[in-house]
């Protein structure tokens, strides 16, 4: 028995579910760098992308194929022609009478969750809006696993902490491993006020410096021009957030810096060859993570 | 010996083809509901969409790829590039090079029957333009095989007569099965002449209601925006020929609603959890239907 | 160990490289004929696509799944919202993490070779702007060694020889095979000075029918509309440098007409069906030679 049918939000998920995944994709791995299984041999995945994913999408995908599965894609005139014809209800309908289980992408928060309800399948999110991005918790989460030490964690969160699903997200789930927080933003884009009451006790502040030596682990997100009516307040803050190899240069030898990609300039690439730098491995853990998650609902041990 | 080489028109099957497809089909019902097979391992399907068709494209590639096969899509930049640079027989040739055998769906009329005397493999037709859909076709007289009586059928089609491509099909198609037809619809939408007086006996109507305790099949198509000037006339029109499962409530047990899909308003999402609603598994039969041509054509008995 | 690891540039290949290549290919022959293989089974081909490119693509796409490997493409959709968010170098990063080898096609000269350097996989240059096209020249390599005579060669080229990556390419290699070379050209569209110095002997005309008894092959381009500010003199220029049965009329019985394909109206459709037209079969002969540079970067013998 699969221990979720649907995957939709990560508070779906209980610790011992996420300790579940997080050890499936382990055995994965092999699998995962280059390799090839029958584990999914004759199982069909509807990627249903709303919205363009490269990552999400490609890396859906690749695992799928790599367990010997295989994929039908919507493609990027479908998804104009559906969105003028046909309720997202009816296409899920629809295709999931075609396909072993569907990975959505939509701009419109709660459509996986309602994808979910119409579905014959398994329904997973694959990103909905400002909704959630359960698979992108996940693979965050297998990183620091991997890379640092989940069971002990400190990790500051760098960058907009106001709109980035990204890290509302992960912080549902960092809870739930008793991580020290600390968040690191402008005072436009700080975490909302209700966030932090649920998180008990954080550490606030708007330098990085102040906090280099005392995380694990360094989360960036790109902070969006848009959400400046100022492009000078932009420019002022964006500088502020930016990593580089010299903002690196007395940090600890094992602290690790993640990004959910893709970056713009919040880290510079210098920084890409120093041993801080994780983000182009946690992209690679999207593979071994999303093959746990297929395997797990399409009923493969 | 392939029955058929191409497959481009419903009028160039007899009844007997059309059967023997339809057994056909029947058999791969197991591999189509969530199945695999190796009947086409090794095999490789071209999909050339000119234009948009989510159902018709994603079901030809499920069907393949539970079949064992692989498929290459046109991507929705290299519609519009060819579009600009080759015609559609040089595109064909060179295709028919790479590939097993070719689905094509085009906005042109004529244009299927085009490719077919240019391409060096079998070639289908997945709709072009105002012309045909017989593959469409074919899974409709599946369906109506399955969920009611291909042999004794009294079948009502609803909606817009006049213009619709899948209804014209199936009505040639019909007349093989000697089936009894009623014509519902809006004076301005009415079955072209010529083809009433091909048909015979027919019951023209433009009222639902006096066709629902007589028949065991309707059949309702979309009555689309465009083919109105006045927008207070389509409101009328559409809404007097819109199914709900208040139309429903005297109906007969086994009457089922039929729809090409995508539906719009046509039929009321209340109709769906009614026993009538047949529209899904419609769908849904366009697998084991399509694996039966797909085979076909590449010489899997 | 694979004679190359990626494959950017004709010129970084020797004589001995080329004819490995070229007999590597005829072994695949049979396979690419509606064969199929395990030679790739469990490998996966990244096809970054940047820009449309039907033959190519799908050709890759077609060897790569005929020999039992997959393929993940990126979309339409995809390509723009990348070109809005991220650096190349990034991208590959990434998509060299999930996949065995990857093909771009860009419309940036020097694209391929940046991507080389930040893969940490084979890249195949399928094409990088005014640049590189080298799959392109070992199938046209191929195509005369297959049909005409690739150690004792006389080639005429025709058409746009200022611009044209293909015949710069195509060039070359030529110099490689000791090959006489014919140009044809109008005036305007002349083979730059510096490559005829580096050819030694040429014999440089503006008329077809001069060459048309001396040469084995005729290679022909297309004269792009853009070209000329004015439509006169295009419409004079390019009429002057179309093919048709008539032209060929007294031409020696082996002689052979290539083209890279897509033509607009450089070849007459009545050249067609004599038997000097090849360029169907040298579009069928990308897929050979397709397969042996995937099965060559990805280390199968």
């Amino acid at each position: 028995m699969p221990r979720f049918r649907h995957l939709i939000s990560i508070d779906d998920l209980t610790r011992e579910d996420i300790e579940y995944i997080l050890e499936k994709a382990e055995k994965f791995e092999d699998v995962a760098r280059k390799g090839y299984s029958d584990a999914l041999k004759g199982k069909l995945l509807g990627n249903l992308f709303f919205e363009p994913s490269t990552r999400t999408r490609m890396s859906f995908e690749t695992a799928m194929k790599r367990l010997g599965g295989d994929v039908v894609n919507l493609n990027t005139a479908e998804v104009s022609s559906i969105a003028k014809g046909e309720t997202l209800a009816d296409t899920v309908r629809v295709v999931s009478e075609y396909v072993d289980a569907i990975v959505i992408r939509h701009p419109r928060e709660g459509s996986a969750r309602l994808a979910s309800e119409f579905s014959s399948v398994p329904v997973i999110n694959g990103g909905d809006g400002a909704g959630q991005h359960p698979t992108q918790t996940l693979l965050d989460l297998y990183t620091i696993k991997k890379e640092s030490n989940l069971g002990n964690l400190k990790i500051a969160l760098v960058g907009d902490l106001k709109y980035s699903r990204t890290v509302h997200s992960l912080i549902r789930a960092l809870r739930l491993f008793d991580a020290t927080i600390y968040l690191v933003s402008p005072e436009s884009l700080k975490l909302p006020g209700d966030f932090v009451d649920e998180l008990g006790e954080v550490i606030e502040t708007d330098q990085i410096s102040e906090v280099i030596d005392e995380v694990n682990v360094i989360y960036v997100t790109r902070i969006q021009k848009e959400r400046f009516p100022d492009p000078e307040e932009y420019a002022k803050v964006s500088g502020s957030y930016r990593i580089s190899a010299d903002t690196l240069q007395n940090a600890p030898d094992d602290l690790i810096v993640m990004h959910p990609l893709p970056r713009v300039d919040e880290i510079a690439t210098d920084v890409d060859l120093t041993p801080h730098a994780v983000y182009f491995r946690q992209a690679f853990y999207g593979i071994p993570v999303r093959m746990a998650i297929l395997s797990e609902v399409m009923g493969y041990e």
